[in-house]
């Protein structure tokens, strides 16, 4: 920690905040400027960041020089992360696609699905059984029947399946049939439930809040992490900004940043993010020309009767196409397919 | 809803939209402009509100002309929503000052905040006993035994309190002591904790989520009012900017807007926007002339030993000095302290 | 400047670092933390800040201790700068209200509104004669007619004008009417049009860009001021935010911000921020509780056929309301009216 | 445009828009809903776009059907704009290299790099002369001395180049050496600049304001277009958000849908974007795989020395070795090379 004093701090302010350092058992090393005079603290940097530095007298600023997730960085393990769930494998070198409907409607819409994502090379396959929803009056999800539905297609296609949990009550029932949970960008700050699914035996896909920064979402993973679940996917999925010409604005920037900063793999969900059909094909190649790990692809048999996002859902056909350019851009960047 | 068809669109298209509508009951408006075919939906909005317009072929966008929340609009009760609590009132043309530390820390703290501002002119106690914390490494509140303090100093100073609820599992304990729930920043989109704090006998303080828009947060009232709760408190709190030389970009602008469209009680906390101490005061100015209908700050007797967010306390002494001209400024604008 | 090094930096690349400080006379002080080594450079603030120390090898990043405007600082003068303009006062504990037609459209339309704002107790009249329009299909003003207008109105109310001046080939023409300069929001980064005004002996009203962070506007302000034109006006118009609901954000929040930071005065601009008439009245009232110095407000005989920002414009007879609790709150407050 | 009445607007403040609408030869159709009076308008659509409809009595709001930008849109012009430059092609299926550095240093400095990187297979060069910058006390370019540089290094390495331009008054000079125009970020909202560069006979590439939405980016290309210059290259080059991982964030969501709004070519800048070297590689494969027709790219020999933006700048090795992925990745996309 850098604590920077303003113009008028006195001595007394200076060696306040130098005592203090001290009462905790860190070094203080002062460094007198022109303008200002910069205490640098060292110690044990969870004792120094808890205290309220900026709430002393005196003081301007105090700035970390650390992050504040340690598990999850790679500082604390250099080598990438690999998850292997039934068969597939995410991180470490291996492109893979995850592909499905948004939601769960039928079995009928389930199944058409699943048997068109598998046969384009889809290794993993989405769909949810509880949707949170910005209005009240919107369709909400099967519940566990869909979770049913998403079991008995995983069997019939040999495909694991990610479903988001929604309430910290519903996570041993998600997790007693669900391959992956996924925490959604809503609840990427519920911390209550990031405790919970911390606790279960499944990886994690861990939505980036849409307004999240990346030093959030690293901390939001070590939630998890710290409970004992070391299986975290980190999902990027487009943040709100000024520009509405697209639903989110996909931080592709994010992709490298987060490899840089965590062995974690990074996925990138390009339909959520664009919000409309034309726009997933061609973020779906930026995201794995710029390295991502796996990518998340919304599929519906009959987007124009989805119950949820049906603007955003590629057609079997569609997907199929797409999956071919996928294969050879990551090729081209040293991805196993 | 208006749905505004591209320049390609054919006949069969727009013939598709129609008929689409006639399905539901609803009545179509086709309009051929020299550019572009725009269809008006009049019938049942939600009905109309649910179909995937923008999947369907042909369609450019869809435009919605109302709004998507119903109960907490003026459109639905014109006349102001005015909530009585234990003595206090909030709503109505009446000035109410919420004050107290941001989390329960000791005993001797609570009491000596609450005695000071009650002295000082508040009327409700805030204080936490449960935190919602960026990084897990952090003070995360003291639980049970802070909600039995808080409910010693309401008994003592004759002060209602209100209390954050981060979990649905400890939404019947907290409301088993305090006299307002509060649903923090991070959990306004929380729609499992909206649902269950929507079925309790207590007011409800829904603070707007950092980063989300006025209509999202009036579709989170929305969930609470549509479960039988209607006494719900909108609280603004800042919204996340690109500026960082404040910790949140206060929107002043939201209070009358919320005013015009919803017949709820506007709040305004000036301490978790601004985030620094010496903006506390004028922020709060700002809010009373603006014609918000209750503020909330944060008080501590000892800001510099405070385990959350003393950087932004005010002193007891500080706190009653700011009443003062919070009484002169709400006269001018015509409300009750 | 700290200088915080990546946890691979090899001593050389401290070395390296170390003496690049010295070559430029400076001192480093360097602290080995743990994980970090950091490294406190201090001499000659400009001369340090123009190195490129984060395309040295094992640098992680840089961080300036020292704000990079001077002249504008309170550091610099602390004393707040009061503007005399033809009788009106800017700053140091008076209050002044601007007001006037956003856009000059015809002699009738200014007259009436410049009778109408100076009877309701402005001291400064707006009107501009040269437009930026996102559109090149809009109304772009009368140019130098509608100064000769503004300064036939000047000499018929007794009110000085201030009016925007787009391009650096203008300066010198408007400058020859108008007794206040404007730099519209999107030419606050125009660095030759700064510097062009710098150079003349009239004050700068220097509006925030809707997109610039409070430190580049005093940086744009200090372009102004070392060519020698201390006379600068600082103002706040909103800023651009992911909220639809109101055409800008208002940063209320920067008003004390930059009172704090810089010696020079703050007026609001209540109109381009909320874009609808009936927020104006409102946020005029917050901006003088919080203590601005000035407001700028768009009044129109007949909103509904301006040229420019009619749904924003008040009626006179709403001026004058409004007018009468300005009065009031800046009384509160502290400010002569 | 459409025009949605509010809840309480009569029949005289429907009638009043009907009246307004037929008033400029114009049609209007109305629909009366359950809650709302909407009312089309069919017609000259910069007639109707005109008027102040949101300031009349009883409107909620008015909602364009149409973009406000004509020229650039590819309802008028179906087919790609295909720029040929000094040998150098920018659009239409074949992918472009733009690379040099960010301003022009020294001879050397400039010599060095032009030969990398036209070695690499960069076929425009790229270089600065007038440089703005936020701070008044960072180095502002060499002046014409730099463009006499460029000029020569052009005719050495057989590579045009293209440099920014920054003040109206320096249009003529910074054309007669330039081959391409260049419009800077903090400029795109200079009208007068982009009239100026409107009626050169060079062509324009428009960097995207950095907080400027798409429509106003295509808005200030169509100020470019109608002045009678039809050579424009649209530059995204990152946006402000909330996060501050990297300078900016890249959009790359952009880059499609600008390209299915308009019939001009589209070049990403991931140096200025990211702003951090590491991230330039990552950035630069994304967007040729998003199909961006070209990429700029800033390279030195000697980063650490630079005077601007040395820590994005690759090295020649560095851009030599993505050029190979870019190639590649080009290909998988259909481009040429």
């Amino acid at each position: 920690m850098i604590i920077v004093m303003n113009k008028t701090a006195t001595d007394a302010d200076i060696k306040a905040v130098v005592d203090r350092l001290h009462s905790i058992g860190s070094e203080a090393h002062v460094s007198e400027g022109q303008y200002r005079t910069v205490i640098g603290a060292l110690g044990d940097r969870e004792a120094i960041r808890q205290l309220p530095w900026e709430a002393m007298s005196g003081v301007e600023r105090a700035v970390p020089v650390m992050k504040p997730f340690k598990f999850v960085s790679r500082d604390f393990q250099p080598e990438d992360t690999v998850l292997q769930i039934r068969g597939a494998t995410i991180g470490g070198g291996t492109f893979t696609a995850v592909a499905g409907p948004c939601a769960v409607e039928s079995r009928e819409q389930l199944f058409r699905t699943a048997e068109a994502v598998k046969a384009a090379g889809a290794t993993v396959l989405r769909g949810d059984a509880f949707k949170p929803r910005t209005s009240p009056y919107s369709f909400q999800g099967l519940g566990e029947a869909g979770l049913e539905m998403l079991a008995e297609a995983r069997e019939t296609f040999d495909l694991p399946f990610v479903a988001e949990v929604l309430d910290p009550r519903d996570v041993g029932l998600v997790s007693s049939y669900a391959d992956i949970l996924r925490i959604g960008t809503r609840n990427m700050a519920n911390f209550t439930l990031l405790t919970e699914v911390g606790r279960q035996p499944k990886p994690v896909l861990l939505k980036r809040g849409f307004t999240a920064t990346i030093e959030e979402w690293l901390n939001a993973a070590e939630y998890i992490y710290k409970e004992g679940n070391h299986q975290i996917i980190m999902c990027e999925r487009g943040i709100r900004t000024f520009e509405t010409a697209s639903r989110n604005t996909l931080d592709i920037t994010a992709v490298p940043i987060v490899k840089g900063l965590s062995h974690l793999p990074v996925l990138v969900d390009p339909s959520h993010s664009g919000g409309r059909r034309e726009l997933v094909a061609p973020l779906t190649r930026a995201a794995v020309a710029i390295g991502a790990d796996a990518i998340m692809v919304d599929v519906h048999p009959t987007p124009d009767t989805a119950q949820v996002d049906g603007a955003q859902a590629l057609l079997p056909s569609e997907f199929a196409e797409l999956m071919e350019s996928v294969r050879a851009i990551a090729g081209v960047v040293g991805l196993r397919v």
